[in-house]
């Protein structure tokens, strides 16, 4: 394992420590805890938004804590769930008394973990709310899954939600809202290389040099086939027909396209990908409404690439998509 | 070479083809270059400011294309630097009557094919200014350079002096603060994994998988010394010594740190390094004024970090660093 580390056992420690210490204009850590909650001065009266999950996905999920994204991100351990306790620290801090949604990926530890989180806020009285993201449609069922698991398509949630609160919507609107994103938000990916755990030290899976494999989770679970490498346009043509395949056609539908490297993948590769992508939509005649392509929900150092589509129901949905965002991770199209 | 391409030979149009219509809002491509300039409607009467050079190292430059940064990026083949008459395109694209300061990484080919485009403006009575960014210390002369090589600390120079033109700068004000950050800004990195050139075709550097080099180029061109993989806290002494040196000292001193990943190395690792690099400069008593991490100026998959300092001389160039740009790469600490 060749890595920039100390000990494997500290990484999460130390990991949201550079962080913090990086932006404390706008994050900060929760004392003895793994949450990462806003520092700025914009605090308003709104709902509060979390998310969070096991570490190795950066800049998911503390890099889209900022006003008008996420008010708090929970870290856990690297592609562990975080506690129970640490969540309810997210929940407490994040409430100014109209409630917390958090955005859960599915992932059979997250939803238990956010869930009996939920329940100790109870206990505190506030109210709180899930809504369970799981975009990807390589498989049904999965190695750390019950149903579809959550992958990139997670931020595009966070963001569309995220802007809803900061523009004062309820708790149960933003339920609504956030459930109707899910429904039509679907992902789809492909990884060149795996990814290794520094506590494990070794991949999470071999693939031979000259093949691919459809579908892989971003824990490294398993995919739906392994196939030699082919070029960018093949990769392309068979994602996006399995897309189009489980939005019963996007001819005539007005979508946002999220390229999404899933770790070393550079944004060389990335962007020639787009530009096939944006080809074959083109070709097929669906209507492109937003465009993002960056290294934003990672495997560690996973090799290869994801690709999101959501079916806009709402044009409300590319402007909060559009509007400002202070966050460290989304970066683009967010400034003004 | 696993990679996500079509033909090697057809990279770098099919790339800023996926970039500049992933980013329509913010960046056009002028017509039959690979010059990549700003697409919004704030253009001012300012000082256009322009850079470029081989592909390869993104975000940098085109990403750093926009409002408070660079009006235009002249994107060379990978690893080449682009033609005179393409900087040519950008600097006429980028005047509005009061110059262009071009912003040059110290490579041979660059400054000649940058200085060839200036003469050819003249003809045209643009006024064109050049700075050269030489920040790398690792080593003195070089594979593609004479004197010291041009990397991370580009973005830093480029975001300054964007500020200073967006701020109503003249052009000689330019040249003589970009000199100021240049002169005071040094950097020095260290791969782990060499990258392949995708018309190359196999890796630019081989290296056994339980060493490092120290010091290697943007282009993989060698750097000082080779040894055994250590921890990060062990790298970042090594590293921030040879800063303080080069330095004469950075106790007490303002400074501005980048700890940039190269470009495979994961956020993971590059807050952990951060992290370190923040105790080791506390131990040795500088003050920091400002922190970036990410993935900023990169050797396609190159796995690695660099370590940039500035010597903060002037306050004002933090305010430069912290004030707003409409890019889709600088990313954090620019929104409102």
């Amino acid at each position: 394992m060749k890595k920039i580390l100390n000990d494997p056992a500290n990484v999460l420690d130390e990991m949201v420590s550079g962080l913090v210490r990086s932006y404390p204009q706008y994050l900060k850590l929760l004392e003895d805890t793994h949450v990462v909650a806003r520092n700025d001065n914009n605090k308003t009266n709104k709902v509060g938004v979390i998310s969070g999950g096991g570490s190795g996905h950066e800049p998911l999920h503390a890099g889209f804590v900022g006003r008008g994204m996420l008010d708090a991100a929970v870290c856990g351990q690297v592609f562990t769930s975080p506690t129970p306790n640490e969540v309810l620290e997210a929940i407490k801090e994040s409430d100014n008394g109209q409630g917390v949604l958090m955005i859960v990926k599915n992932y059979a530890g997250d939803v238990m973990n956010f869930d009996i989180a939920k329940d100790l806020a109870d206990l505190e009285e506030i109210k709180v709310e899930q809504i369970i993201v799981d975009d990807d449609i390589a498989v049904e069922d999965s190695t750390y899954t019950q149903g579809k698991r959550g992958v990139a398509g997670t931020i595009l949630v966070e963001k569309i939600v995220g802007a809803a609160a900061q523009a004062d919507a309820s708790l149960d609107e933003l339920v609504e809202l956030g459930n109707a994103v899910i429904k039509n938000t679907k992902t789809i990916g492909v990884a060149l290389e795996p990814a290794t755990v520094p506590e494990v030290g070794k991949p999470g899976f071999e693939i031979a040099a000259d093949e691919i494999e459809y579908g892989v989770g971003i824990h490294g679970e398993p995919g739906y086939k392994r196939q030699k490498l082919v070029q960018s346009k093949e990769l392309v043509e068979e994602l996006v027909t399995k897309l189009d395949s489980a939005f019963e056609g996007i001819k005539n539908k007005e979508l946002a396209v999220l390229v999404n490297g899933l770790g070393s993948t550079p944004l060389m590769e990335q962007y020639i990908f787009m530009n096939d992508v944006l080809n074959k939509l083109d070709e097929i005649g669906a209507n492109v409404a937003y465009t993002k392509v960056g290294t934003y929900v990672t495997s560690i150092e996973m090799a290869g690439v994801s690709l999101t589509l959501v079916e806009i129901k709402d044009d409300s949905w590319i402007d909060k998509l559009n509007a400002n965002a202070e966050t460290i991770g989304w970066g683009d199209t967010n400034v003004n």
